[in-house]
């Protein structure tokens, strides 16, 4: 395939894509590895100078983790559910606001852009409330576990970042959020991506972490396109298992308040956002409205 | 060569020249075969949504030819020099107005943008003064020679145009410009484009016509980057011959007013307008400042 | 009359009319005599600069036929119907746009305003499909008759025109529109121009033609105001015949959406436009909204 | 001389004129006659809607004298200068701003448009400062008069005017300045108009009172036009005399600074405004710069 | 208590006003005293620059009395209400326009802010008809009393209010309206007042006069803050008597019609609009909507 | 002192820092103390709410070494200098973004206003290149030490900051600065503050720290208002003494390149940012150019 034909194949998603506002997830194995992260931000500056107003959502799961224990603080999970204290919000906003943000935000420059790195926090665009304590089975038993400071997302306020977006800067957003008493909370990194892009009115969502989008459980198969009823359907027969479940019902969630596309892509493929979003046949999985 | 590869090469370039005004002067000779117009239109709009602002001149001398012929009105020349006179001039911009330009404008529609075809009396774009008599030898003898109703471009008022780009079209425009008294002049296309170019403070000025880039006489050889000292130089030792000279002269004129970077290229060699933007060797001929 | 009370006579429609929308439709034999088309343009000028919002869209039968009939080419009509074919539409594209439109602009240039000539494919201001085939009567037989590349309106972008408007442009606009894949079609000139009028939220609709208002059969007697019940009945009631009722129709249009008035015009009468908008008894057809 | 004539007699100037600033200087007894007043104001509103930003001064000396006089209040002269006391300057001011400035206001919208009444107080438009003691000749003695609560301008500050003109509001300003210690002084109007077109950089300054324009001593003939050369010469060899003199100085100084014409012109000649600017001989004296 | 504590007392109020439109009513008799004046203004310029939209309406009925007076012209009454003849409401407009309101414009410079003096006919802020003949009951008869010169309010428009706030001026607004033919009409500020928070969708109306704020017959009691249903209840079982009636009715109508809050205060008490906005007791009364 | 001699002696001030730009910077020292940190954001509140574009840019020395502890990593000092290995940037970087600007900007929400943290990477606002060698004598022998990765400030580009400002939102500036390689770089904050401070065309500088303003070398005597030469004067004959001698240094140069004014205050004290700004006498040292 020669470089015209490749050009002359992106530029009709070029044009559709044009001023359209898209919300980008990186998860946090994603960007574990260096060279990806430089791969994938790359993708983003691009995606920013053909005229498409990039957002990026990140988490910053194992990083935390392995920053907790080169500090000698030992993680602490109820039921697989880490407990988040004070020291370890303290650590997940040092490690997500600090180093992974600020991160994110040399590489843009680093490729030609310029970006800016916020928290939930800044410009008060995450809101959030303490989350109530979690009926857990525990030993057989239901307990109530409270676990911590993490917060349920109540309302989000998108005019910081249509104000970045307006003076061409790309915001890059870590999932910290603060309480009606100016109280920093962790925040799921999906939902607060999902909550906005809807709050945003995207045009695209896009899970990026490491799965190759969605498969059948014997990962024989990959979808590259479906519908809300047809990933409903796949749910309910049970063709798709546990761990992608969750990042589905986020895409459908978006799609059901005003997000037009979503997408699901393995950041572990080199430009697999590119080629996404460029290619006519994808490398991930895109879940459309029933009607689309 | 994959698709990523393209992309990224092209990359650095989209960059450099976004939000940058590019002035394409398309040949008449390249608009003859509709297939040919049909790919330069494309890469057209694609410059057009990957952010440049860009402004379209074209001439139309074979197809004005071409249509007095039919209208059985013989081309009137005095040592290969046109004579316009009111006949010919109607028929000129018939041709120029009501067809090329036209025709242009529904290209741009048809691969999705909006293009607004002028000639230089709309908005006052043009002005000019009928040009007077040429000295020239007929018959080993020197005589006063009047062309007709043909323009020396006096004053360009880029307001119209920059109000278009403002508002995303791409402006197409015509060679004819208006005199003070409100009469259409002819105007040579290579001259205005180059006049509009500077008016605009234009990034590149791209000179597409049939022929390859800058050549030797034998031409056994092509020149890919050249500045100003060199293609003068070249001129001067009698390596450039005859036909190229005036279209480097119209680029080292832009040069010298104001315009970044000039390109000669074959609007015949497919997609040469993005294979020279936004690949490392390009197709045809850049021709640049001496100290760039 | 002296010239105070011309100026004061004229004072409240300066006042009523101040930055209001006023399309004009030129008629094909208004613009016949050179003389005739210049007083014209000086008064839409002067419509212009007291502040008025002036759009012109304007015909060209006759010169069209002339055209062809120049280049040997004899204009084909079934039943009175004119067919046009690839041929016949090329010629009318280039006199329409080449030569009428560029020669309004220039006309609006020489007294002093700033015009921009456009057809419908600038801007994408006139999206059209093909008309079908037409039942028509011939020899006693009802056939089906395919007029050639004519369209149907179906959607009229006012953007591109705003937009001018507000830069202090006059739009000149020629009947050609496009369609969806990018081919040209002719297209009724008042029609366009009524269209327009409707997505411009215009003010006033003036339909300038040769001849002299609405009047009954016998030419006694001339209305200079009517409402739509009014007009109806008197067609009704055979007292307005023929020639003028497609006029009368397409003004009762613009009403029923929304255009506020509507004039019926003779533009061989001298400054018959400003003694129409600036006097009091007019010198046409004012059709007015029932309640007005 | 028909309609059509007139309005194309004034079209060229209406062109011209169009969003130019024009200061008009309103005379104290042009003001007495209520007639007159009406006339003016009819053509002030015009001059707006034809698209001039226009921007009323005026004065109100016999008012004030007459109000003095029902009040049982003496006016007080030295030399034939008014010594305008604490009393004084408040009856000036109820005059001034209380009726004949909201009396203007009134007609601008009796005749459709709309004014705001200021003084040189509001938004800060005119500081001064007192005025220091005259040097006057009394009974052959030479004294140090003080003229009490009169100002000499300082600064002027257009900000308030441009927003009012900016938002299509007639200013209407009464001749009373603000002193840096918010204390009222009255000024001289001729010279407030004068400073304040000065500021505005206004195209035309024209002083309306009651004498038909400059004329020569034995009022046998009255200047259409001179420029400042001539008009010097004028005073110089004495072909002018006393009253005008000191109008014509006003003028001469806009012309100096920055003022492209000035014109004066007699309020009670009936629309003398725009028989001025309107028609080819106007009724005035127009003054320019030496090279207009 | 400390400045520091006073300044932390203020800033929520500060923080809660921001932006926020006050219209504050002076009363005639708090006007009276230049000393009062000075200081109320002296407040109203402090609310400007902590960002607050402020406008002022004046009324000024002792001095109009006064004045009157001093010209030797005995103001007419009819059981108790004045009529406004001719001459009454010239020397009512001269005082109103050309001395009180000229006078807080100059306290307002004075004070380091800009004012801008303006009545109800200046941008056509206030249009009213003249009131009907009144039905009074004058010794034992009914009769028709002609109030004369006396308008009642039929539209506000606040546009030029709005341009003078967007432009940081704090617009004083005397009481005068124009009625559809440009005559003036006397009427009552505190209406007015009203009209203009309503129109304006104020925040807050304050009415500044001369008494502390509700209190009950006896004057034992202040209620510092009331809602509409106590309010009306209080008047119902007769605690709150005659004089204060009008001004508790008129604070009512602004709340039924979008006003936020509404406040009476004794413009004779030391910065009493200081205190009753930035201290928590605050010094009037406030009187709010039922669910606030 | 009563609220309304307060709020009186403060409003001079208020107006006349209205829309002016304050960089306040946050020295380390004064942010351990929670309590302290809470008043001193009050008062930034404060200041935002009165109408100035206040900008924080803070330290974090002591938080630095304290968390640098906190995870086993010794500080290393080379002569006094901390030497940024890899490792003790990220830590910094940690501290100063994810921990201290988040901590301030949920200050600013707590009390009610909107702050965006940014480092200098955000919007490109520091550029910095690697600070060359230093030539330190160490053991009596001279050396050249590398200080690791520690920046110079080369460019300061204040458009984001610009932009939120216009947008109502308070920047907090972490010192960290990015090369042209897209690499972090610890800088000196007060020397970040000053570029900014010159960059935004501060009116005001304010370095809040823990000492109370200049003092002589005793601690008897604060200075409460220096310019440049007294200050210069006092440093050459000794009377301030070292730890003061940078801070004084840093305000000068403010003020050299364009600051108006400069502050030295204590952060410790009680509201000292209100004290200094809004009463006469202030708290700290205010150095102001010599005309001032």
């Amino acid at each position: 395939m020669n470089r015209v034909d490749v050009l002359m194949e992106a530029m009709p998603y070029i044009q559709q894509f044009h001023g359209k506002t898209v919300v980008v997830k990186l998860g946090g194995h994603a960007m574990v590895d260096a060279g990806v992260l430089d791969t994938v931000i790359q993708d983003v500056v691009l995606l920013h100078y053909v005229g498409m107003r990039v957002v990026i959502v990140h988490g910053g799961g194992p990083e935390i983790t392995q920053k907790m224990k080169d500090m000698g603080k030992e993680p602490k999970f109820v039921a697989g559910l880490r407990i988040t204290d004070k020291e370890t919000l303290e650590i997940a906003q040092m490690v997500l606001v600090g180093k992974i943000n600020d991160g994110i935000v040399s590489l843009i420059t680093k490729f030609g852009a310029r970006g800016v790195g916020v928290s939930g926090n800044d410009g008060n665009i995450l809101f959030a409330k303490k989350m109530g304590a979690k009926r857990i089975k525990i030993d057989d038993l239901e307990q109530d576990v409270d676990l911590g400071h993490v917060g349920e997302i109540e309302e989000v306020d998108p005019s910081l970042l249509e104000c970045l977006l307006e003076n061409k800067y790309i915001p890059v957003i870590a999932p910290i959020a603060i309480d009606k008493r100016g109280m920093s909370l962790n925040v799921n990194a999906d939902t607060a991506a999902g909550e906005i892009a809807v709050a945003l009115k995207a045009f695209k969502f896009i899970n990026m972490s490491d799965v190759d989008g969605v498969m059948n459980a014997q990962r024989t198969r990959t979808y590259h396109r479906l519908n809300i009823n047809e990933a409903e359907r796949l749910i309910e027969e049970g063709v798709i298992v546990s761990g992608m479940i969750p990042k589905i019902e986020s895409c459908i969630s978006c799609l059901k308040n005003g997000v037009d596309y979503t997408h699901i892509i393995n950041g572990n493929n080199d430009h697999s956002l590119l080629l996404e979003l460029f290619t006519h046949e994808g490398v991930g999985t895109m879940i459309t409205r029933n009607e689309q």
